[in-house]
């Protein structure tokens, strides 16, 4: 269903010419962005790293670095793009590949992490902490670099979202803004919560703590988890408790954010 | 009880002269943002243009499409002056007109956005997202193109406001901070929230869905609306529920986000 | 237990000439933002004013009135380096004295807080209030310069707080982010809550209206609490009620924005 | 043998079409100063004041003065399309209308001074001497606000140009780099010279004090001229005397910088 | 007849107050360029700083190093007000003493090396060649930063003016733009000219070696210098010869560039 | 004489430690600009391209056609090494490697006309001619992309050199600023000098015309060159003639601007 590195790049460079052709006023917002490369991966660490630019560490140098990582470890840019068909498929709002590239903080930001976790991977703490600075700055979302993140993750809106030290989030999971992974305790094992495969986490939930959320669980908006969450279930709440039944389905893949009927 | 275009006008020279004799590391800011130019729309222009300036699209070419809105439809300026004569009449600690026009993060992104609004009328959607994107990384808000807004609309402090591309906002709201009209469902109709004239949804609340939230509503801080809302009626809670009496009142005017007693 | 700042500050140009060697990407950036100076006090007025330069009012002058304000009040100094102690001691993320100074969002924020609130207190309340303006504009942080907040403060991850016009805030105090202090009714006494010390408010609660909330009191994380809270007592929900037992701890020193198993 | 204003536009947006396909680097730069403009006096304002952008007086506030000027004057913009053709028609290195416009320091910097001179003249005396600092610092050329020059203007290579308070310069001249017209004395009449129709200044001359050098004379490079120079005569040297016959062609139409064998 | 730092500070001050009634669009860059500082010293630090920010290091930390070199050695600061009335006096296109603080390139690179041959002197070398190219970059003025110069000297236009480094300079000097004091030979002795007081050097004249321009001395435009030139007496000419007789005035005082009749 | 690639980035990188030690305020520059990257090549267009950043096009972007013409053509990179070495070893003010990378306009600009040059023959003028612009905007410099130049080429001090279209300049080539390689005529053929190897062209001078300056041969400072020069001859003069014997020399090696005795 997702679209290889390849195909994806095909759709993008294609939209980009006919809104750059419909929209003058972009023409070269599209041309410097997308078609003034011959990859996607050029196109990735040039518009991320344009992104982050600061008189600190300038774009040019944030760019070596997101080469460097691409060129160590090729799932980096396969997750990018796994992470764009996410939002095409997930978003009514979304329909055209370019637009989590080019416009949704959220992808923005997920990838300018893989490149402060590749780092942190390397031992290059430092950068890594220096990037994260930059990423809550820019786009209001604050990672730990540290933390480990799936692929196919839509972030949506993204706007406080807050992912601590030892969180884990799986594949194909939904989160929208102001949802946090938040810790509890200061021991030396996990203090954040991990999130398995195919989750939706609604906006401003808060899941706190080193519980498991199962996998296809959903959580309502405005809850605050501070227990595991079973697979396939569905909480509510202040603290979350479960609603409803149990399903079959993803539900990060339909994005509905609202609780059952019988909550 | 509202002022003028010109009224407001006249009201923001004269307290821009007036600060900025007190005031001599702002007489520059006051005169660049007001005071150089000769009419309130001119001056919105130029310092709304001049936020949302970047690279790829510098503020002189944003102004020309501000300025071009304007020209077709003047609707645009006068809401943007109602909105001011809210921030002034239901805010407290704003004691002059010019300070949402100049500090408000809120008020600037609600003028942002109605251009951009302007623009996906016009069938020119590339734009609209583009600005759409500037105004989320600008801001901290994030309102869909598509979305209608009202006008004597006064957003508080405004980091983290998402609203969705069907969500319909009424005359005389007020929102604060942190606040979603979020989606729910993925078919071809809305798929977000009717907010009605005089409502009051307060910080962090989150309402979700195709519901309607009637005349003079309040939605108590932190609170999750899943369903209809009445209207005159308070809701509160985790999801949100009835609490208290109707009243005649429009709670938007006086923003007392509390929560009544018997709650 | 914590340092002083001359103490401070002999740590933090050992680390940063520790970091410094050991990523050359960032050596630059230690230098001019620690390395260079010859004091806390002039490395803090020169990394603030950098972060909140922009063209209507450049970086050296808003550092001259940093530099006027430490001079005539040394306190600011002093308060600062306790909330740099504040987050070493207390976020298990936070392994060096200069991450707050260098990386966290909240910290940046309290310390340009601090010279609106300066400003405001000499009358030139035109200034404080564009100081609030760029503050939020830049940390995504939005505190009235009027309210009163005292020494040892932690805000983690930052995005999203409120602090309003009447607002207080004691010593030794943490909070998270999407916290609000906010206001109810227009009176002319007090609108917002005081915060005693040694309080822990959990990431997105809300405490609303001129409430108090007693010595080590703990607010669990998404909570709306509109009425007073005991000291040492934990409150949780929408609305915030009491859980668990009183306890003598001061929940603001460790962090744990878990609420009690018997929730 | 000069294109009309509307001409020279549907020749410049043509070539800008072109060029834009062939360089997608360049694509964005062809659109944002040529393609997005409906006239070619709103290209020109936007491009010279864009060029001219600082802190202190933003892009923006120098584009409305432009547009004013243009307004009240109309001879300004086609003496900009009469110094583009001079270009066009005189450089064997200009190959299409574009280039001056776009890349050349001498045009630009005498559009930007037709501004300052308009400012003058309307007693801006202050503003004047700015846009004159802007333009040295920009173009590095040091033309005073009351100068006075005419069109068909070609300004080439144009570095170290110095042009004094009491110069008149007529039409179709063409001046080289480092060419200076300079004063001699304090007294209340002209200091400067008066440069008539069609006349070349070659490279380096030195013309100073208040001669006449006449129509179509020629000024061979590096000379010092202290005297009156007959017109369609030749002169060269430190100091110049004239070399060779009198020519009833216009030197500054053919650019031929030497000097006759006879020298 | 120069004015005292004080008294220039007064006229400088009362001048930037009626200029900014006057003139709008300029009232905010009298107030950060002069108004905001309560010292000559303070505002030439500021304003010069300005002028050289560059990312590599950025203006906050240039004006740190004027600040310092103010305080070890005040005779800097009483050059730069010499030199103010130098222009005043000297040239008729100056009317007020903002002029050559505000506008003019020659002073601002005079002002700006003297601060790097502080530096020099002080043993900083790197930053003094440093700040060496940042004035070439910005003022198009190359000055070694060894070379010595006087005070109350006027550089006018200024572009291309090149000082080598064992020249020096004395007092009461007029230079105008593309000036060379350039060097011959390469051994351990001066390599470059020292010019005597009261020499005016016109316009694009190169003055070259280890030679001696005697007190009082005037050097026509274009001329090329490369013997010892006699106190009072003017010389002109490719390669320059005595002309004229003797005189007792400085030229420097009344800018005549003309030679004179006997040439 | 000269080092080889290898051995002056040795050089470079070395001296940029020492200097980086000595002076903490440019530790970051020399940082970026030499030691975090791993060549000559990654340095070289790491350091020019930032010069040449401006919104149209930015550095990132330009440094990307750097990349790609190094890597298509390796004589561009020996040609910078070869410059630098001849700054070294002709420039008493030129005591290591660094200072021509670092600082000297002359050096910078030279070798963003290889890049420009390389674009030219690759069929690419327009992004050519933007380059040329860029060139001529940041280091005062005009070359015409066309014109050919060869390595071992040093340009003091720079500001205002001009060379034209059909100009060729040979190896080890010393020019001084202001120098210009004009054209006469508007034929098919060559309109500029053609200059050998070896040749000293002092401050100033004018060469102009399809002329040769033969091996050797040294051009006098403010000289206006219109007919060819013999082999290691000198010529002086306005228009220049020969002045002094033939020498065996290379005059572009010891840099003695100086004319003759006998002149």
């Amino acid at each position: 269903m997702s679209l290889s590195v390849s195909e994806l790049w095909s759709a993008m460079t294609a939209e980009a010419r006919e809104y750059g052709r419909n929209e003058p006023v972009l023409a070269s917002f599209y041309h410097a962005s997308i078609l003034n490369h011959t990859s996607f991966a050029g196109a990735l660490s040039f518009h991320i790293a344009a992104k982050l630019d600061c008189d600190s560490v300038p774009a040019m140098l944030i760019r070596d670095v997101f080469n460097e990582a691409f060129a160590s470890d090729d799932s980096i840019v396969n997750a990018a793009a796994r992470d764009i068909c996410a939002h095409f498929e997930r978003d009514p709002a979304c329909d055209h590949y370019g637009m989590p590239f080019l416009y949704f903080k959220g992808f923005q930001a997920i990838q300018a992490y893989r490149i402060a976790h590749w780092l942190w991977l390397q031992g290059r703490e430092s950068l890594a902490l220096f990037l994260q600075n930059r990423i809550a700055s820019v786009f209001d979302v604050d990672i730990h670099p540290a933390a480990v993140i799936g692929s196919g993750v839509m972030v949506d809106h993204a706007t406080g979202l807050v992912i601590g030290e030892t969180a884990v989030v799986g594949n194909n999971v939904s989160m929208l803004h102001s949802v946090t992974l938040g810790g509890c305790g200061s021991g030396q094992g996990p203090r954040h919560p991990r999130i398995c495969d195919g989750v939706l986490i609604s906006a401003g939930a808060k899941v706190l703590g080193p519980i498991v959320v199962g996998d296809g669980a959903k959580i309502a908006a405005g809850s605050v988890v501070v227990s595991d969450v079973a697979a396939h279930s569905t909480v509510a709440g202040v603290p979350a408790k479960q609603v409803g039944a149990l399903s079959a389905e993803l539900p990060a893949l339909n994005m509905d954010q609202n609780i059952s009927d019988e909550s």
